[in-house]
């Protein structure tokens, strides 16, 4: 399959009423279960940030692991986790923040971020910003700037621009509406 | 940094009393943020599987995604999530089971296994093998084998082999007691 040729949307499947009633979930399982898809994300996000000058990647749990681990392997970058309150062994930063559907605490390893660096947020999906906001604010405390979001997935009718100013947001396919 | 010359001990770090009183937490973060380790891990997992027949990786939520997902795309296999309950937006099989410190379920869409397929399993750190052994059950209802399993970090103090039959276990880094 030729990668140019891919369309991307074959490959997400909309779930009706998940993880409630009236929500449309975009799932990327699909993605990951053809390796022409999962290769052409992975392959998409090396050619996006190539010429950015990028120190190190966080991955927003869970999904945003999938892409964040084979790219930050592949680019030979750093990878950073920000995950749900408890998962991080060590001294961590935490953060409270609403999310589409309910509220949650995200932390990080403070020590896992360099001074100064420039840092690439990845998360599978971006719909209101709420996550990767607060995982902005998490990063600032820690003293690193994240001036370049991804997102395999980007809805934005859920204005997710108006969370994340002074960011670049790029996503591979975005949907208009429910 | 030579590949053969990189100890990874020196990059997983012991925590104490992580989650819980008495518990020792090997980390594998330490692995994730510096390029060199990371990549020896997935550079390994590259060569034992090489001349494994292998039809498909499967990943456990959620540090298992952090190596399944490089390993997967690097070697153009298809990726199955096995994830806690309620996270999988299609028809799931799911089973519950005992683990080291709490009980949990795991599920799996089943129509993502291919039947009478050989299944590498991923996780991060195998220690009693209650989650891979439920894991495999799931497989095996969907119709498939878990010949293969692999972990970067194994605790074979907690008799994980008993419980993993019939599979061949595999880890970079072995810790032989508390």
């Amino acid at each position: 399959m030729a990668m140019d040729k891919l369309n991307l949307d074959d490959y997400i499947r909309k779930v009706p009423d998940f993880p409630k009633e009236g929500v449309l979930f975009y799932d990327i399982t699909s993605i990951l279960t053809t390796p022409a898809a999962f290769t052409y994300c992975i392959d998409r996000m090396a050619e996006i940030y190539s010429d950015k000058q990028i120190d190190a990647v966080a991955a927003i749990e869970a999904r945003g692991f999938l892409f964040a681990a084979p790219f930050a392997c592949r680019a030979g970058l750093p990878l950073i986790l920000v995950r749900k309150r408890g998962k991080l062994p060590r001294r961590t930063l935490r953060k409270a923040f609403e999310l589409e559907y309910t509220s949650a605490e995200i932390e990080i390893h403070p020590d896992d971020v360099k001074k100064n660096s420039r840092i690439l947020l990845v998360d599978d999906l971006i719909a209101t910003g709420g996550t990767l906001s607060a995982a902005r604010e998490l990063i600032a405390e820690a003293g690193a700037e994240t001036p370049e979001i991804f997102g395999v997935v980007g809805l934005p009718f859920l204005n997710y621009e108006k969370k994340l100013k002074n960011a670049t947001v790029t996503t591979l396919i975005e949907y208009d509406s429910e």
